[in-house]
């Protein structure tokens, strides 16, 4: 389903190529200070042409704030945020009717729906993200006044670390019609212990699933992750001292629920599948076609991930604070 | 919560020396046959004290079908599950009373709730998981008779991948009162294509929250999974032909739907964080103090996570497919 | 919270005074021809001043589809309907900041969110429905086609059941600065057996739910509903024959799961409680003072709430009719 | 679905002729004192044989505490409570196997899952409703520590309001092999203002869900009712004063929310629908039969009901006031 959240509960709509895309945050706690200023900085920062890095379709993505606010403050109704769609040329997309792109979800909405808006991705475009970054942007606000902070950087692309490198990488990517892929850190400073639930509801679950749910994440991981499967439990271990502890190999979170430690955690986002370079694929008639994909596409999504990533992991931090809120 | 699934809906109950453990299942499909005997075996897999490798407490574990069945096949109503508490000896943990164990759940608890089962990790314990076995037994029974199945495999231990290597390492660990993680690989083959849910309800998110959901597990990944953050998007575009595809890097799923390939996961499981070694740790009343656990523990527990993580798996394809077929 | 039904799941957002009203349905099946053409009648119905017998405020409530549609058909996409609001005139609720009106919802909210939008009711208003008769038009569709009707119908008003004795009743209340309730009708025909859960899941308790969630409505009834409380068992039972029943006392539910039979629903709905007579209240600051509620009030909303009714019932049976595929 | 309540939320299990029936209580608050004593006599006094207007069935229904409890207080984790079934004599109900009693679940059953446990009634039968009972215990515990009772009682039985009149009206209906119907009505002192959402999750739309979920209500009404259907808005509206309302039609709730005042609401109970006289019913092989439903069967189920009435406004109220405390 298009919602996210129990509490801060998200519902999300739009296609890229239809006549909006935004959210409804339902649960969005009154008497807070919100105005289009507050998300749309973090929209900018989201939108394609900002860097040199990432595609250039120049939309200014302007919020509108429907409902929710009153003389400037939130009232406990439902906050509603739209975004219109712009600069739209479907006849961009004419050869996408047919064809599935490879690493796409081209293929697989053909076989569950049975229909399928082919327009720059329909509901699977990377444009569906501007309903999250908008709720998270309330989100990170109500975690700032609380002095919790979430921020997000790039690791690695392409198994570069270094700035200048990642962008030669990108710059070769795209020359050669290829794209890269790379790996997004985020951090939440400031959280309180307890949030989070035992069993299902661990707030590590909550950060996989969140984290998994952004379209080209492949892997997620918590505090040191895939590195603690080779280590001795006495290497492992965060001991403890008398204002909290020797070391964060945990990334924050202990038996699913926030130690106060520094929330760490890891995703690999998949080189962007919509490339120039000729694959081999079907079409929705069962021929075996060649694809060349055209069009605006980033040689590599990973710095426009980031923002996303932040707002996912806002909005579960804040969905867990108001749950937690509830045994006080 | 203690809930799991939106369809085949499961929710556990049961600490470790209450007096059982067990699992409602609620959207169990009518007219299945369902015995006693389709779930002991998995349970007696999951047991501490069956394989060398792991521990010692000797219980029988055996499941009791408390309701939904009528003549041997569910009826549509809930089938709940429970399994006794037996060789429970309290006492062992009473140094766990006060201490924190280090890489545990005592500190996040006691946070949360200001109150805490010491006795064997309470409701944190492993011994939680065997709701999940239970009705984890249930689901793959009926993805069973779908032509569905789940296999899970230790990938690693402390980084070997040899049986006989995996065996030493964690023959070492136990000897020097230490513990080691590893690796689990879990694929399900015979998947139709269309399972998962575009956006927030992909595929991929319900797993990565389900295996993030287990104790112990900080890492996930799908398909191909953090390699390839360090590809071209030409190497990992999985291309398509006549009856499928050239390869499968993507893990069975496209855009959070599964495509008909196998689904392919892997989790990092941390070492144990219970071990003999001297460790510094805080207790309840803010001191700091030595700790070393003593008693029954397993120097890994990779072993055991392996039908805990095939439960879960199969729990998410289950829940996803009777979504699914609400469209059909 | 601001969300319906499980699987036709639709999010509602708006004030009466804010920008648009509007709501997201969440699981609309994909496949399913929809224009604007197919909602705009029912949002005309529901419309104050299209009879003699309601307010006056003129507003067109054109009804415009954000997402979810493609080349005229349902994608399987969250499928957003916004009616913007125009022909606001808050200064003729300044009176309204201030004191509460009695039978109005501005005390409770006052003492819930300590903020409230006083213009025109807020997120209280009437026009808060334009989000469930413009989803619900949506499911009558779905209905339709599946031989699956629904109507609703004033039984009574302020006692009386003839059409121009109801008329008189609502006339003279206007005049006198007063209002009336009554009571609406509503049946489904067509509606296959099996609809429903038992227990909590209940189709009457779904219904019931439904009802009591429209603003106004007092009371609840299924088929004879409380008449059936001063019967014999003999009497009451709906004794079978070869092809149904041979009464329908039941209205339509045994159980709380259809049983094939027409469905039947009665409201309680009381009067406005917006009228000019002079009322005692409280104030914000807790004096004790006067209100007069000017401005344009129906003296009686029965018949605005027939549309609403007969919306809820139907996005209860489409929600229900999709979970019952599951197991098919 | 087999849950109830989104924050203290009951799942239930069990048939009238299975092993056991029960509850897990999921949302618990923890740090709650809580035994069985505290769970034993409201079980007691839902059970059958208590009154001599009750049948007969002679159980013990002794109330076991699975999990949730340490050192004799709730930890936060789920409650689970369960009853095992006695005296189950199957073989009474051999001619249900094929016959749908009138007024019964039993069709609807059949239709819907292909599959029936007739014994008992199986799932529907008045024997489920011990988990909800045994569940309200704990939540009207919880209340009752926060100065709020909630108390039921029998208004009419087959149209009579004096004990002894209506003790005659069950005794002539049991001579005669018939049954009679009632009104219960249940009462909420002590609620603080602001329980309940407004739109769909209003406080009033939960208790008329919650009630109508209780087998054999047919109707629910809150405040005055359907009496306000024919009333002036100047009659029913509740005029304020310095501390509180000068009338109570509302029944406490204002706008879906509550306003501090008593929260009164009535129900509608249908007559028994097992009956020995004589009714013409199906068999599942379409045969039209008649049928005489022997067997231990209450003439009346109102007395029954008040008790589980309770339970379910109890649940309610626990369920929002811990969704209320996530904004405080």
């Amino acid at each position: 389903m298009n919602s996210f959240g129990r509490n801060f509960r998200i519902t999300s709509f739009g296609e890229s190529h239809g006549r909006a895309v935004g959210v409804i945050i339902d649960g969005c706690p009154p008497g807070m200070e919100l105005t289009a200023e507050d998300i749309q900085p973090l929209l900018d920062r989201r939108r394609p042409g900002t860097s040199r890095l990432t595609s250039l379709r120049n939309e200014m993505d302007r919020v509108e704030i429907l409902s929710g606010i009153f003389e400037g403050k939130t009232t406990g109704a439902p906050v509603a945020l739209m975004i219109r769609n712009e600069n739209q040329i479907s006849e961009d997309y004419d050869e996408l009717r047919e064809k599935f792109r490879p690493g796409h979800a081209d293929f697989t909405y053909q076989e569950k729906y049975g229909i399928r808006d082919h327009r720059g991705g329909g509901r699977s475009a990377g444009r569906e993200t501007i309903g999250r970054v908008a709720a998270g942007a309330v989100a990170l606000k109500y975690l700032a006044e609380r002095g919790i902070s979430v921020t997000g950087r790039i690791q690695k692309v392409h198994g570069k670390t270094k700035p200048d490198e990642i962008e030669r990488e990108i710059s070769l990517a795209k020359e050669a019609g290829d794209s890269v892929g790379g790996i997004v850190e985020i951090t939440a400073v400031g959280c309180p212990p307890g949030l989070g639930d035992p069993v299902f509801g661990k707030l590590d679950a909550h950060i996989a699933g969140a984290m998994m749910g952004i379209g080209a994440v492949k892997g997620v991981e918590i505090g040191d992750g895939f590195a603690t499967a080779a280590r001795f439990g006495s290497e492992n271990n965060d001991q403890m001292t008398h204002d909290g502890f020797l070391s964060n190999h945990a990334g924050g979170i202990l038996g699913g629920i926030s130690s106060g430690q520094d929330i760490v955690i890891r995703i690999a986002v998949k080189p962007t599948p919509s490339i120039a370079r000729i694959q081999q694929t079907r079409d929705i008639h069962g021929n075996i076609v060649e694809i060349s994909v055209g069009g605006r596409h980033d040689p590599c999504i990973v710095p426009r991930i980031v923002p996303v990533a932040e707002a996912m992991l806002a909005l579960v931090l804040i969905d867990c604070m108001l749950e937690h809120a509830k045994y006080r």
